[in-house]
């Protein structure tokens, strides 16, 4: 049985979709002990969000921003939470409807995503600091 | 290897956005064991969820509780699945965007949230009973 | 410690949300062995997803369809992605909201959802082929 759990830091980001799929694996290189198993990528933060999706072509990722922008609008006369900025609301409410980790299957060694599957980091405040990441990986590994 | 699985019932809440984080710890005294690991909690229900945000502030699960009613309205025409009343077809919805389960890294004997969040309980109907979780840690252990 | 790893193929399916519970129990025979675990089911697409919801009534399922329809709608003049079709971006939008990756706990041998839970499969395009499922299993054993 193999553990691998790290905290990393992803440099901040404009408000967006983000993919991120690369610098989780570079921080990951433990992976091939693991023959099968699961990674988990946890967000330890509330107005900040991680989900899978299509990792070619950038106007999917841009047409997120913009779909989550209209099915949680700012400036919504029933939010009493406000003080935090108009960004601030929809952004907590964005990030558990996309949710705050992703697990997908480890297999071989290596990550078994789908060929066009990504790890997207969802940033939903107009300004933010770095955000800090748990990768957690656990499996049966090669003896 | 350390494995911890329990059920737990948490009485019966208002519709609403719930704060649960203390009383999933209080049932679990045994997190201590785990070095590095992950617990989920599960809820036996298809008209409430969990997530995870905000831990401090009470308006921000009153908002989520207005937002997600306009998200996922009652009434709606298209409905067909009425006869459980008009919160049931909504609740369900809304169980799915949220989701059923919540995982989150276990790191030197504590849950290792961010600083900010906390689990919620999403109740979904007007009236319910207690809702059922399943809770389940795993990890490596201190030996 | 037991670990179960196999990918399956789910027979292409019409648009909409389908019970596939059976089918991924008829996949694992090996859960028997799992004294006290966890399931995943991870959908290697990025315009299918998976969730748990009821099992009992085919109007919810088909209410998921038609709530999915105007809460991510198709041809919002917002949309660049456009070359695959009216479907496509809205497919991608659900496929996030519902999320690539269902977890449910083992207990006893057995998957322990509540009495009314089941596994979706939501197909959220016009045609597709068949889904490449990844299923997970991993507990303490019966020794």
């Amino acid at each position: 049985m193999e553990w691998i759990q790290k905290e990393i830091y992803i440099s901040n980001k404009i408000r967006g979709f983000h993919l991120i799929t690369d610098e989780i694996l570079f921080n990951l290189p433990e992976l091939t002990k693991i023959k099968k198993g699961i990674l988990q990528v946890f967000i330890k933060h509330t107005s900040a969000s991680l989900t899978i999706n299509e990792n070619a072509d950038s106007t999917v990722r841009s047409d997120f921003e913009a779909h989550f922008n209209e099915m949680v609008p700012e400036n919504q006369p029933y939010y009493q939470h406000t003080i935090e900025g108009l960004d601030d609301m929809p952004a907590h409410l964005k990030s558990s409807i996309l949710g705050s980790s992703i697990q997908a299957p480890i297999t071989g060694g290596s990550l078994n995503l789908g060929t066009w599957q990504g790890i997207y980091l969802c940033e939903h405040r107009n300004h933010s600091d770095s955000r800090k990441l748990v990768l957690t990986a656990w499996g049966e590994g090669y003896q």
